[in-house]
């Protein structure tokens, strides 16, 4: 019998931390031995001149979310999880989405049945709580915590999903009590539905207004007003998708008050601006690139990389929330053509961070790969408990891993892509640095774009504690 | 026929750049000469030894204002301004609240009633806006406007009163189009809630619970949110009654990021502390002390005097909003006791305010006269559409004048005030420099502590724009 | 006999406060009365469509001064006084230089000499200290400061000029005790060395390095370190002719943390840039732009706007030191050829200070007549120890007047001006906003840019202590 | 033949990011194998229970340092890696010192000699320039850089060593071009001269007055300066031994303005306080803590934890500069009654920096175990150049491991340590966490306190370029 199932030979192992080359040897799924040679394995695979990085974690996933009657969010957890396997990811962690007047646990078990047997790479749920009642709060909560959801989302826009300040102090209440990170979409409804309305009597309609309609300042009041409530209650908070410096400093500013405060970060505001929303001559193709917050401009892409760089940034996530475009079920709703309001909100991406982010980041002399490997795949299993099963290479550890060529070029193009989306916002990027193999408990799931792992093999698994709290 | 009604001989004056020994002549109400020597005049005071000051401007005082069933405010408009004129003011600008349900001119017009005939020294009106219906905003607050009720007030919090984000966008962008100058009372309505629920459950219902119930966080979000606001309409606002460094610091971000943001501090703000409400063992005459925002501690203290030095405040009010302790009627309602939010929000104060003012700043050395007539005159007509009506000693003013004695010590009793409350906070409170003459549009009010003057004589006057917009 | 000499009838009357209109009588040269109508004036100014400002203060000249061998500077005290008063100014402040190795007292009386009999308008020095022996710390500063010299002025560049931390420590020390206030130029002499060095080792040596060698990091760093010396000592310091953001956020810095650290800019900073001294195609006629700090760029003169606008600067100076240009003695020494570093530095500026900082200040809204007046004149009286006599328009206060024209439009023009440089670095510069007559001490020196006053009629006179102390 | 040399077995390997428990298995001096299990090694060491660190680094250690005739100093190279092998150190950076008028070659040869087969542990010398001639600059540093020698060390006070702003620019270009690293300690020298020579004529002259002497505007002014000037050349620094908030801010100021600006600091700013100064009622004892920058006080060590854990500080070190004090050539000079400038400046810390890091980092929950070997072994190895050789654990690097004991309380007992002086600043001092085993390029040196080592089994070890450049 073979001491190892698969020897990984020859790579240069990256952590959050390190940087040297040495076989990986694994066994049941788990890494088992790193060491100068390792022999006597089943199999082989020859990782000369690669790096052998954690494999990416994305927290900020959107799948088969209901997003209005008659729309189909273009991921089920098969593609999805297809998708960020071949973008060299081996767990993603959507949300199970709270509907108005429903039961949480029960939206929960709808998704997890959507989920069970689909999925290629292991998935995780965080809770949107877009109703918190009474037994929310005081029963359901508690007691999916310790079933291992120990993580929430909350709005502060959407008409759906808003809540009130009293039901986010009441919800942080929960957090902090049950020691359940809270995750927080910073957009401020007020502002943006008055400006809406404002760019709507004055014939703005367009996608592009989209942008014009939630400013940074709205983003900036709510950050604001998130980390103050958070203040309030003595509660970690995380703030997600942060785009421009308005936000990233009201972070940077609770951070050096000595709160716990964090955040995320995303490609779309590293790559993106505004004016991508233009589309041709301001036509419904700007639509592709509608997603919120908005790509703002260069000024605050380099804003997010002080962020990124100076160490505001704990996870760079994707906000995978994929919708088809020349699809009557997809991003451009009916009423589309009446207002920028009714375009969906989302971008596909999974498939995508992390190409993007090792180019733009280590390969233009940015960042490290270290940070890289910290912000893309460790502090994601940190913070979101699923810390010290996944997001390192060391022993014991799931063995997550994608082996990365950090010279390879290539172009995105949505043809060679395995999302359900129809489009891709990056058409034509080309990156440095690219994800050759992904490896998932022992198991090879992506090899050079083409899928090779099993559906089902991916498992919904629960979550401890966050290492934040 | 003398040439002058009155001459003031002797004194020096000030102004709020200035400080020079001269004469002042005095005809049909307005100042008409300011020389060496002023000589035939019908009557002559002598202000050797005095300071003469504009008269005192107080532009935040609530007077006969609706507060509660079975709730009576301890001042009438006669009673408000025989005290205002003791304490060395010949102007107050009190608030016309409409009432949740009504319409405002019907509003405005019972307090003009309620003034008329009624005051000894000048009177204007802001608009307190409880309910922005699209008539209000639409056509009574353009017409009130035109009217020369220039100024708004909106709250952030109190059942009452507090407005929505929304509709706080839409009262700016009516005070951009009409260019009035809206007063924001920032304090978060929803963070307060819940922590009055969480304090009373704990059983934490005396009245010094009410301090704790809305920190400095509470009211540094709000700043923070009415500045956005006003940046995303782009309208000027007036924060009113700054009470600690939180908000103090938000206020001079804005300003120093060039926006038209301007600020009230009080004399609850550089005197008192958040212990004052423990009264005695925590009982119920810490209430004396209740006002919103609550008073804090003493590095607050020192941070509104750095704000003060520094330029960040441009008006110093009282925020007089008197109620009778022992009273049935008063400050302590029927439920005081069951818990902090039942007793009455507000402290007498328009008595006081520059006395202490005067003491704490000018005789303590820590600001010039020039400063202490900016802030309690001049910027106050300026601000307010008063100038160069009032506000300063120049030809052709309102001849609106104090006599200042800057070394007369005195101690601050209840038995010697003349407002309608029936305690000071301020009680045994030592000051150096005080009020000893208010001469109103020529009339002597107020000569050492006893009123003079004529019931009627002050007038319910309009306004023009604010100089700051 | 008249009761008045003057009578200055129907004009506006601006202080660094207030603004009305009044006749204003005049006596023994100095302001009687001000009142809606004076009569019975020896002499009768019609006033009307004119503002009355207080007379400029020109608190930053340079006259008179040794600057090299075979140099001489364009003005002496006679023609820097004429254009002073051309250009709405009733007193300057120039220099008295210490020359290494004299006595200060010596120098101090040979200016005194040069200056007697010679002025139009008044004329008070302050100390330039480049070498602060035992002696000179001593004994003779106390003795100068006792004798009306109360405020000194510190290098920390300049070959001949700059003083060693140590040395500047020490007169901070002498300046506390004798509470005399401390001017200090604040670039960094080793870093302007090295940095002149490696330009010239790489064949920049134009005049438009000059600017290159001096950038905003260096003023920067030398401001910084002055305020903390001044913090150490615990002494009140006035940051002279600060040019762009970066030296002015230590000011304001400073200011936040309660230090008395003052600032003072001048026109070159809020209309010159660095461009300007590429002359033609980098000839040497960008030598006439050269001034240290050096003019920077747009960005930098937004930054002193904000500066002026929120209070961090309390003079507006002209930085006045004026060599002729085509001329052997004149700015361009003999090796100015070789490098920048021997173009002499310094710009004339006296007699345009006015015109440029209220066209560009009070004509483009961006800051109040008020301002004008506070920052040109009452400041400069206050801070270096003038007022009351001089800085406002009061009972008793010298007749120092200049009548402004708001609405004249000009351009300015070398040949206009009375200066004794042979270019002005506005030359072409249009304006709003004009000093149509200066009157001093009662009489009109310059009327309609006539020089009508008489040499000798200003005197070199003592000052007090700074209001600042 | 043994596979391994040596097997740690069962301990818990925690790297800057990560933890897990593994065995270790080295041979030739290397770490070869990290695996769940390591059989077949000749010697294996049981670390159940412990941590298995990277062995600390120093890079702040004086050794054998010249500091003044008749004065020695306390360690020599085997004295001072006893004890820092003792405390769980690995590998230590002391300083070759430049005597003015020397050539710095001659002095690195001459503290090479004294090192060379002395060691216990490794050694590489940071070289300190204290006479930067052209030859020095231009030819001694480049050779020295390419022979290894890759970090200078300057400083901006002290009489023997204090360089002009001038010289620290040119070693700043000198750096900037050989892509050294130069560390500066920052503290004004002319501010010091002032304010000692001020406390002396005032009779302050006790050991405590050394605080007063250096305040912390003292060490922010300076650090002001040299980030200033790195600026100016666009080098890479790294601040050392910073003290408190002061200092901090400006060195996090640079850094979001994206300077390469780095900063260490010391368990001396963590633990002690100015008072510690005081000895007995102001007696000669207090001079066992005189060091510069001198403790400050309690809100200064919180000032540096925020320091540490907002990620401003990349090092902590001892600063170890250790001097005997019972002793006639020790810390008291015989002038040392006559001033506190007399006695010597510095403290032993070599031996107790990491338990008392770890205790009051780790121990007391401030930090993570990741943090605290990023700031002793990690990042000392990247910025100095010896990573990928030391700094963590991986395969290829050196075999330097400490073990250590999470939970094992001690007293930090000056019996108990191994350096050469008589005292330790932390007599009493009680620590949780301890070293119980040091392991150097898999040899054991220390074995519970024990010094079980070879002397010159450590070596004196070149450097590449570090990883800041």
């Amino acid at each position: 019998m073979a001491q190892f199932d698969l020897a990984i030979r020859g790579g240069t192992i990256v952590t959050a931390s390190d940087e040297f080359r040495a076989d990986i040897g694994i066994r049941d799924g788990r890494i088992v031995s790193i060491a100068d040679r390792i022999e006597g394995a089943a199999r082989e695979i020859d990782a000369t001149d690669l790096l052998a990085l954690p494999g990416g974690i994305d927290s900020h996933v959107h799948i088969s979310q209901p997003s209005g009657p008659d729309v189909v969010m273009a991921d089920d957890f098969a593609s999805a999880t297809r998708a960020a396997a071949a973008g060299g990811n081996t767990t993603i962690l959507p949300f199970a989405l709270q509907i108005k007047g429903s039961s949480l646990r029960a939206c929960v078990e709808a998704y997890k049945k959507l989920a069970d047997g689909e999925c290629y790479i292991d998935t995780s749920f965080h809770l949107i709580i877009s109703d918190p009642t009474a037994v929310v709060l005081g029963q359901e909560l508690p007691a999916l915590v310790k079933d291992g959801y120990t993580s929430f989302k909350v709005f502060m826009t959407y008409d759906d999903l808003v809540l009130s300040d009293k039901q986010l102090l009441e919800v942080f209440e929960v957090a902090r009590r049950e020691q359940a990170l809270v995750m927080v979409h910073c957009e401020g409804y007020d502002a943006i539905r008055h400006l809406t309305e404002k760019l709507e009597r004055e014939g703005h309609i367009a996608p592009y207004f989209h942008g014009t309609s939630r400013p940074q300042i709205v983003e900036r009041e709510a950050t604001h007003r998130a980390i103050s409530h958070a203040e309030i209650v003595g509660v970690p908070i995380m703030i997600v998708h942060v785009s421009g410096r308005e936000a990233m400093e009201q972070v940077r500013w609770a951070q050096q008050r000595g709160l716990p405060v964090h955040a995320e970060t995303c490609p779309q505001y590293i790559t993106l601006t505004a004016d991508d929303m233009k589309g041709l001559n301001m036509d419904m193709s700007g639509a592709k690139y509608v997603c919120s917050p908005p790509p703002r401009d260069k000024a605050s892409q380099d804003a997010i990389w002080d962020g990124i760089i100076g160490g505001v940034f704990h996870t760079f996530s994707s906000d995978h929330c994929p919708f088809r475009y020349d699809d009557p079920k997809g991003k451009l709703t009916p009423n589309s053509r009446t207002s920028f309001c009714w375009v969906l909100n989302g971008i596909p991406g999974v498939e995508t961070r992390l190409p993007i982010f090792f180019s733009e980041g280590v390969s233009k002399g940015r960042i490290s790969l270290q940070k890289f490997v910290e912000l893309t795949s460790t502090n994601h299993a940190r913070i979101y408990g699923l810390y010290p099963r996944k997001g390192s290479i060391g022993v014991d550890f799931d063995a997550d891993i994608v082996l990365w060529d950090p010279k390879l070029k290539k172009t995105i193009r949505q043809s060679d892509l395995h999302h359900g989306s129809d489009y891709t916002p990056w058409e034509g990027f080309e990156v440095t640095g690219w994800p050759v193999m992904t490896i998932a408990r022992g198991q090879v799931v992506a090899d050079n774009g083409k899928i090779v792992g099993t559906k089902g093999a991916g498992e919904v698994i629960s979550r401890g504690r966050s290492s934040l709290i």
